[in-house]
């Protein structure tokens, strides 16, 4: 099979909504009347995002939502993707597995596959996601990570530390054993996209928890000049009876804190909206609460922004590592 | 030093143009009024691309030029990029020249970096390239591979073969000694982005030489439904003393045709307009050749369309082999 058949075969399927398709040196493609495009790029390389025991169908549906959650972070609709798809030959099983996977979440999009790039090499699988938003008046409709307001409320979708959990039971790194849905939260995440999209007249910023927690909060902090308490008991996740767990209570609390893959949308609004986005949740069928306000930053904010209290209200002193890929 | 100090100090450059920048979770940008966006793919993998022992300021030269000479394909204006870059690690004297020659290119031609991605893992460089082209009546004023009509001239610009000829020579695989005009042909390709602008009113048909003459007039044949007759005497190359070379005939010939990393652009033209072609590559101080012409496809054309003739007419049975990364 060569490379213009693989493409043919998988990867080419038709583009209404471009200008010019796939198939040419480039794509053409322009955002609907009164909107711009937003552009993300993510990659995946083999044991490193991945392990390669993965099962390809999910490899390809975890390449496309990795890529979609940025998206879901700016409130964006999805419209189009290339893909650049470095492979050290071509195993017709895995492509069609990992092709499958791929569209069908694409397909849950309407995404159209514009292009991309095929070559030999490590496997590495590079995405850039191209979506919607509105513009008023010169203006991108989008949540961006400046925003926030002392005083804000801090919420989080879904369960953060599943997925971070799940890959250190399955690397032998904890000696414990990851549920089913723990490993699906590792191998199956799912972008939210529209609770991203919901979220543009609601939330003042937001961010999408590829890393850990904490950094992605610290991000939001940062960017929105604004510090975080967190109340670590109203953190959401399937990690909380470990806690109690003498031997696991540290592993679980740093996976919950600290580890990335979470694809869940850590977000701030205004404290009198609780309840809309409280409901917003339910309707979306997330799980997720209110974990914490942003507050002024104060002189000793230097390193982190962010700290975490416990029960009785003290800073816990929980290191702020997110995933740096070169640390 | 951490990925966030790497994208910081290197390539988180402002973005005027963009109405969300880089450092969040995606950009947002928009193409100008009655404009819309040429998006392309291109990855660069260490040892397949390009020699380990290529200067890295070559390298991120080369990296924007590759990219770029897809939009110059298409006759389009060069606006963003974004940058998914696999390190081993973080080799600041290798980043920094890196991002000199990335710069340089993009720098002349006015691209923002809009966004990225970086993490370790075997080198791998992946841009996504965005351009501009008009349009006008709901129709994109796009350079593409169908148009070329029966009786079209078929025009390649620049030199034929000094890139592959000179990567077999660096390698061995050829015994002889490249030139630096061959050797820069390879290391520094320049993609003729002002020569795709100004082929948008004149070319009927338009194609970017990354792999073999031969295989791209195929690709150009294929989708504008004629075949091509090429003279081989015509094709403009410095490796033309080579050809009655006995013991370097055969591989020069080979280069001239099939090899690739060319980055000129084979484009046809109606006849009557052969002289505003002429005088078109000597304003941009390029050479280039009217090589041939497009003619109706016949019963014999069924694997290539394409014929290549030596000085007397006879068809050469060249073989019709560009670059499958798989094959």
């Amino acid at each position: 099979m060569t490379e213009f058949e693989l493409i043919a075969k998988y990867f080419a399927r038709s583009t209404p909504s471009a200008l010019i398709g796939n198939g040419d040196d480039a794509a053409v493609v322009a955002p609907r009347e009164g909107h711009a495009f937003v552009i993300t790029t993510d990659t995946l390389i083999e044991s490193r995002h991945y392990l390669p025991t993965l099962d390809p169908m999910k490899l390809g549906r975890r390449l496309a939502h990795v890529n979609l959650s940025d998206l879901a972070a700016m409130g964006a609709t999805p419209r189009f993707a290339t893909l650049s798809l470095t492979l050290p030959h071509i195993d017709e099983t895995w492509v069609d597995r990992f092709a499958q996977g791929l569209w069908s979440a694409l397909d849950a999009h309407s995404v159209e596959l514009i292009g991309g790039n095929t070559t030999r090499g490590h496997t590495s699988l590079s995405m850039t996601a191209i979506g919607e938003v509105s513009v008023v008046s010169g203006r991108a409709m989008a949540l961006t990570r400046a925003g926030a307001r002392a005083g804000d409320e801090l919420w989080v979708s879904g369960s953060m530390g599943d997925a971070g959990w799940a890959l250190y039971c399955m690397t032998g790194v904890i000696a414990a054993e990851a549920t089913r849905q723990q490993i699906d939260a590792y191998e199956m995440p799912t972008a939210r996209i529209r609770l991203g999209q919901a979220l543009q007249n609601l939330a003042t910023s937001c961010i999408d928890v590829s890393d850990g927690l904490l950094s992605e909060a610290n991000h939001l902090a940062q960017a929105s000049d604004v510090a975080f308490e967190i109340d670590f008991s109203q953190i959401p996740s399937t990690l909380k009876p470990m806690l109690t767990d003498p031997k696991l209570s540290a592993q679980a609390t740093h996976c919950l804190l600290a580890t990335g893959d979470a694809y869940e949308l850590l977000f701030t609004v205004p404290r009198q909206r609780h309840e809309e986005v409280a409901t917003l949740l339910r309707t979306h069928e997330l799980a997720g609460d209110c974990i914490g306000r942003a507050v002024p930053v104060s002189p000793e904010d230097s390193v982190s922004r962010v700290r975490v209290l416990d029960a009785s209200g003290h800073a816990m002193g929980a290191p702020l590592s997110g995933w740096d890929h070169f640390a």
